[in-house]
C-alpha cells in the first residue's frame, strides 16, 4: 500500500497530521486528507510539496 | 516504491504526463514534477487532487 503521512510544517517541525492518507484535495484555502480506513481531515492550509517514495505529503498552513 | 503517475485533466480524459513521480512540489503557478530517475517537468497547474492508493497526482492545467 502507497499511502502517505501528512505534516504540516511552519516555523517549527513537520508536525503529523494524518497516517495512512490515501486522498488528499485541496479546496480554496482547505485540504481535504482522507484516510485508507476513511477518516477525513480538513486542514487550512496548502500542499506544499510531495514525497512520495518517502511516503510523505507536507502541507503549509495557512494563516 | 511508491512514486506515482501525474496526469492533467481538463475537459478531456485525463494525459498522462510523468510516470514513476517521486516528487512534486507547487511552486505559484506551476508545479515542478521530479521523478525516481531525477527526470524533472514543470508543469503550469496545481494540485487537483491525489490518490496514492491508485498511485495517482491529477493535475489541473492553468490557462
Amino acid at each position: 500500500m502507497c499511502e502517505a503521512s501528512a505534516y504540516i510544517i511552519g516555523a517549527q517541525d513537520p508536525v503529523l497530521v494524518m497516517e495512512s492518507v490515501d486522498k488528499a484535495e485541496p479546496d480554496g484555502e482547505n485540504i481535504r486528507l482522507i484516510s485508507i480506513f476513511g477518516e477525513q481531515k480538513i486542514i487550512r492550509g496548502k500542499i506544499h510539496s510531495l514525497s512520495l517514495v518517502d511516503h510523505k505529503i507536507y502541507i503549509e498552513e495557512q494563516p
